[in-house]
């Protein structure tokens, strides 16, 4: 099968590779419909991410339909329609029964860095009952891609740790995918204002489509003053880390109002200052999380009662041949526009 | 009367103050019978809170007889014997709607602060029906005086913040008064093991009187690696930082299990580094407080259920005509072994 | 001035009475500009409530401008406008720290109850701190006078213990005003369906319009089948009992899914049936509460960011001269089709 | 192998069974070293659980050493030391993904129910990787009994349930093994008061040993009157119904405080009269849950701590080959004085 090989600092290639087999009880092989491009293969690409190691088929996102299932799989048989997590849970171990599948002893994140992953024509999910979802009757297997990992990561990283609330006040620094991603789905918790943060016009413009009150570019770097302005001085209740570095990590702790919440997403490479000076006595909250998916199910139910419309997310589409074009389309996003691109078998 | 005075940074002054009076309609004026000295106390005196000015009455911590009440006060009269709580509340604005008595804006830790404090033959409380406690019948007095700040701020800032639960493990760093104060609490929540963590033997064979089952000292900078022996390397659920310098706060970045806590008590006076680069996906909550007091009538009932007995956290008894040599005591606690000094009118 | 009085059962009467006076510091006097009728006055009239002695002034919701204040009210001066809460609070009591105002030692429902209420040209309000909230600038305070008790008894007894979640399924038993308080309310969680369970086709026909997903009619005492049906047999996540009769409680109790919670606003006068033998191994809960009206302020502020539109309760507008006139619409609703009138001064 | 299977209402006998066999990759066989009996086992016996066949093999409870496990098997292989938990779980389901294995649509109570139980010398159980637990080094096998069912179940069912919180009050309605069992584990919590309500003055003086500060004899029916006194007043913040009957469960609501929780653990034939004219404006939750066992693996953390000894909950023990009599002493509680009885191979 053809197969998006990372090939080593700066390098991927799609060559051609044998088709997975099952290798436990409670694998299922997928045959990949669709799939997608995160921001984690890219830093991947760069040589950042030491779990991956060169050889390793790419990607952790996808809809597909079951090809095969082993003898311990008792939800999925061939035919299935699933959504595949871009987390693998085993269910049974101390971290799985606290509902923290993200740190599974026997998962996690694995798919596309330590075993091969969806950029593939079939992939090996472990522990399929645990980590595919049926599809549901009737929806748009497009859309669906994006609860493999941006709309859970998003949610559960931002949102739910973040504790947005009805009439709350949001500040969300980042207005990339997974900057939208949370808040679109901040917006299940009614906050009264959300205010999107970013150094990019376009994007700013975007986050107000998707629902952003109030908008700050932060090129002057006075973003802090803004929104301290729009909050009336006291801050926003939840300040969503979307980018990872130090810097944007730093604005948060400046906004942050006392009693608020940082919700870190940001895949971080470097420390960042924690101004503990003047944090100590604020009663704030940081919160770091690999996405767990635990809130993929719920999720869904919102998708299939129409009551969000993450489609939009999704920018552009190529085959599956065209895959290296996809990646650059999505590195280029400040000049394509790029916010999710499908690949489609 | 006589009252001990901050006269600029390293100076305090035992000296004759006018006995102060009720300026607005929920004040209460209260005959101090027993205050104590808190590490903040010293803070101000080395210059550190700008907030305090030069000529305040020192104080925040105290039980003692109601003196007289303004017309709005309901709850007490004088000879009422009352505990003084450090954090005034005024009980309406947003902040104490949401229990954050500490961010009052028009209280918070004011007393010795930005007003007159308690270390006097009498102090001023505002907003005295929230802020004064009946002492209840028949209970210690002396021991009562560590409800004013150090038992709820070891317990709120420490081990609720911390999320202290039955079966967890928990490590507190800084076995001095604030540490043994979110020991003796913790117990309230059943950990199956609480490490205590100090430089000094001598405090952490206190510790083990307290209630710690290991202790680990952290001289020779491995302190990590202990931790990490005695949880099999999986951290501890909670990590309580209660010295107030980087390294502390750093070392407990370092012990903290996927999934746990750093709950911070310290008053920091520097930034610390915070290694998003390890914790991004660490799925880690940090936080900080500057203690509410909203635990104190629970704390109270325990006390009157006789089921902890803090009182063995005093240590030294002062006439207040000898409250300079209290406070001589009280700095050179590694000398001395001083964990809490009463000083008695 | 002139007041609505009940002057024993079945009978009211509007009369002079002497302008009210401030009795203690924390008092307010208002005089009322909006005021309304509540379910909870019919109750009173039809000789239930016994707190409720002959002679007493009706009414505990409304809009006013204070006319004067005591001397220990810090929020308002003469001539502000404010919203009055149903509930009267003095804020320092056991329950009032615990933010359950509604069992206030010194307050909780005690205005058009043991007090003299709302329903009059002035009121006292005790506590006035705690029990009044600043009209937001440009508030409609027609619509405000749905925040004295409606939309927070909606939301608290209703949406909050009925922990309505993103995704769930939630059943309201009673589609008057209070059942469509809780309707518009719950909405602030994103339910994926609420299903409006009536005997009245108009109030059905109106809940679709407030944001009902789907409508039962019970008359043909199949509810519970039809709930069923539509919830693929699993019931609800959320059954909230907004009449206050044993039948709808049960009916509550059938339509609950395990895990599930029951929560009862309905004023209730007799005994239910709990069916135990069919509920001890369902995992539900089942709450009950009277308005504690801590979540006005979150109400107010989703009202001023134009996040919900709750004028549409309001189906009539009398002047005070007119208010029997008034009681006479509310109380034949399934006529009139009244939900919520207002008396104007 | 030797087996006691349910005979139809008020037979058993102790018989003649073939060996159990994997039915399922994820099945193992346990050879059974000691298991127990639970009053549910004489509910069946009584002929009052419908889903519980005649021939079945009764018993849910035990612990034992693996025989032989399926292929889709990971965490256990033979000649493990395993502790059987009466609830089987797929933590796969839905129900299952939000911890609530007691409805496991592939799982929850069917051991001893609706497949062959524990009162033989070999189990097959279902999902072992879920439904089994490694016997912790060293601990004392026979205590682990009371881990499969009746601690678990005192401590969700009415701790967990029930909100016990440090300071707190709670009342335990019935002293029998599943009152004490929520007994020894509220104190995980540290009430500040737990009175035990029973009718027999041999378990109350039992309870006291097991830690209840008050003991109400409810003989003379005034136990509510006693609560109340022993209150000031107030009730009781958690009132636990652990006998199964309406009479216990209406007591509960006449000792619950305002703000309160009845948990309810107590298997009931029959339904109760719930007071809501009383109860509708007093903030109280009622909560019935049928144990998940999601608390397992804390308990034997404090187990393994030495934080509890509820080992003296075992009051008899029998060889296999005498369980008919082991079940004549269970169910003679009264005159035996009976707790646990433990049946060793």
């Amino acid at each position: 099968m053809k197969a998006l090989v990372y090939a080593g600092p700066n390098q991927k290639v799609l060559e051609e590779r044998p088709k997975p087999e099952l290798r436990s009880p409670t694998d299922a092989i997928v045959k990949i419909t669709r799939t997608t491009i995160c921001g984690t293969d890219l830093h991947i690409l760069k040589g950042d991410v030491p779990s991956c190691q060169t050889g390793r088929i790419l990607g952790h996102e996808g809809v597909g339909i079951i090809d095969s299932v082993g003898t311990g799989v008792a939800t999925f048989k061939p035919g299935d329609r699933v959504l595949i997590s871009c987390v693998s849970a085993c269910g049974t171990c101390h971290f799985c029964r606290r509902l923290m599948y993200s740190h599974c002893t026997a998962g996690g994140w694995i798919l596309g860095n330590t075993i091969d992953g969806t950029q593939a024509e079939f992939v090996r999910i472990p522990h399929a009952d645990m980590s595919l979802y049926a599809v549901p009757d009737g929806a748009d297997e497009e859309t669906l891609v994006l609860f493999s990992d941006i709309l859970p990561t998003g949610h559960e990283c931002g949102v739910l740790n973040g504790r947005v609330l009805p009439g709350g006040t949001v500040a969300i620094v980042g207005a990339g995918p997974i900057g939208l991603a949370a808040l679109v789905t901040a917006r299940f918790y009614s906050p009264a204002h959300v205010i999107m943060i970013d150094l990019d016009e376009g994007r700013l413009a975007n986050a107000k489509r998707f629902g952003a009150t109030s908008t700050v570019n932060s090129t002057d770097g006075k973003a802090a003053d803004a929104v301290m302005k729009i909050t009336n001085g006291l801050g926003v209740d939840t300040a969503i880390e979307a980018v990872g570095i130090a810097a944007t990590f730093e604005l948060c702790e400046q906004i942050v109002a006392a009693g608020g919440t940082i919700a870190n997403i940001g895949v971080h490479g470097k420390k960042a200052d924690l101004h503990l000076e003047l944090l100590w006595d604020r009663n704030i909250s940081i919160t770091t999380r690999l996405v767990d998916t635990v809130s993929t199910p719920m999720l869904l139910k919102m998708f299939c009662a129409h009551k969000f419309q993450p489609k939009e997310l999704i920018t552009h589409r190529f085959p599956f041949a065209r895959i290296l074009e996809a990646y650059d389309t999505f590195a280029n996003a400040a000049k394509t526009h790029a916010l999710k691109v499908i690949i489609e078998a």
